[in-house]
């Protein structure tokens, strides 16, 4: 159960601002799926429009890291942030992106290690070796 | 300040088992530098080795992702664990592994934005899509 | 499903250290209601009296914050901590205390602003401003 | 130390973009401090540009929420966040903006019980009550 | 939902590697009960293999520090990592290792009152004092 | 450097409240050593008073867990919410109350084994065993 009312299709056709953004996600992905995120979204009609704006320009545009290994990081991120919705949807996501078995067993066992010398690191408080200094 | 003391390579070359770790890291890096992490490690030999075994078949072995990838994934888990040390020591690895200007400005963009979806999507406690379900 | 047995109110009145609780609890709210935070906290009385305690201090004794801020802050850190179960309960409880719609929309933009700066200056590890600190 | 070098002004001067938001934000903050956040994102101008408008539609643009309100939700989600720089930039923001020592204390009191029974849901996994559902 | 398929004993089975796992983890156990966990980490063989591994070598194998001991430390780490299985499963292993119900109400207490007074230090950004230094 | 001004001896001679804490932290420790911690609360009386004496009950009073395994607890919980002042704290505290060095390899090899499967487990998604349920 969520916080917030999920906005059915018709709930969205009776707000301009609102079928403006679900009218641009369906174009650009070329679906008619808009999943639960963007219909809780709706709700801030405003937020909904820079969200989308946002991830538009940053998940979606050709840029210097392609579009699989974008997901990839969204799904570590998530998964630190224990975000179970946002570990579906970029899992899926990654999925529909052409991720293979082999690459996703290997995401998982980069954010597991990760988290483990991340505690370690944290846990003794190591100092920065000044040889990974800037400049 | 650490909570552990960091090993001089005079107390590594006084414990065969750190030192026969300390050895192979130089080997497989094919660098002399050993970094901090390391030298906290060694005061717990056997955790030491367990690691270092690990991040070899984790971050070092060919596998199904390129080594630049895993370190995008790494650097993402160590900074929502806020792992400073961590965050030092593999922005610097990946950019010995040809991390570019373009490329890391667009692994910020992809973390901040992960971080506010993970936050948007928390706060409204949004049901996860069955579209987004396995088989 | 709860790792504890959540106590009923037949449960509760043969306890008289948790009977004293929940009829301060109900007395205070002004409603015959107890959420399930406290029917979990019911099996560690001794926990039970000093959270009870804590709470009618921070959030309903009359201080420096009105009691939809206090409420407002509530969120923000329960999102951050994926606990889901506290932020439905100070959702709700926020909304109680008059949280419009646009105050809502404003705290998770808010929320969500926040959880991307604090990303990108981990990930950037910026050092602390002079001008920021005390004295 | 940072990942990422802080640009001077002398840099800043030499880059149209990046030159563009400091002036902007030295106006819409009328004072020349411009602190080591917005020095550490000039490496990355499009980031540098979208981040500074955020803040300024969010924190910055009257909105439903008064703006010291606003900074204490921020502190709020960089305290768990264990963002340093962000708890100091914003903490000092929130004193330019009137908190007062009580104000503080209670805004540190209401962090720190949030904190506390968040991981006492967590840990407990209690079911979230049907009563804080949405309509 | 998970995000992979979950094993069978069926499926298992047939897959060598993994059909080893799972007999070694009845034969350790001594149950023929083997949780989600596994059939999930089934999905990648050799992460199963490293993983099952570790928890032997940590968890297992007699050491420094008592097993129920370990499993205390072991929900604290996943209460504030909010990882909710590992919560419900590492409870119910303290619990068969003979946790009682004083000794969780302390546990609670404990994990309560770090994370109210890590709040307090990351918020006040409380500066290290050199009697805490190593050496 | 901190939000907060660190009160000295002398500062907190003249404040009766806080005096008295001091006084009580001095007595029960058994020595002249106050650290940062009380210094930095000392701004916030109430608070300074409330958390002293949950520390007492908590971490001091005798209880169904001895001291060692309870700043153990503390320590786990730290590191997650990456305090680096309460990691330094209660690992100093720890080694006082007689920590070996087997037990602290102990401890941070159990810190890393649950960082790891918590990041697993929540990657994955997966469901809790109804095994694992309470009655």
């Amino acid at each position: 159960m969520a916080t917030v009312k999920l906005w059915t299709d018709e709930e969205v056709s009776g707000n301009p601002r609102v079928k403006a953004v679900f009218e641009d996600i369906r174009a650009i992905r070329k679906t008619d799926f808009v999943n639960n995120f963007w219909r809780a979204l709706a709700n801030q009609p405003e937020l909904l429009e820079r969200t989308w704006s946002s991830i538009k320009r940053v998940m979606i545009e050709p840029g210097a890291l392609d579009p699989l290994t974008k997901e990839l990081i969204y799904i570590a991120v998530s998964t630190v942030n224990s975000c179970s919705y946002c570990i579906h949807s970029h899992t899926a996501a990654a999925r529909s992106k052409g991720l293979s078995d082999e690459q996703y067993a290997e995401l998982l066992a980069v954010i597991a290690m990760a988290s483990e010398t991340n505690a370690l690191s944290n846990a003794m408080q190591i100092p920065v070796d000044p040889e990974f200094s800037v400049a």
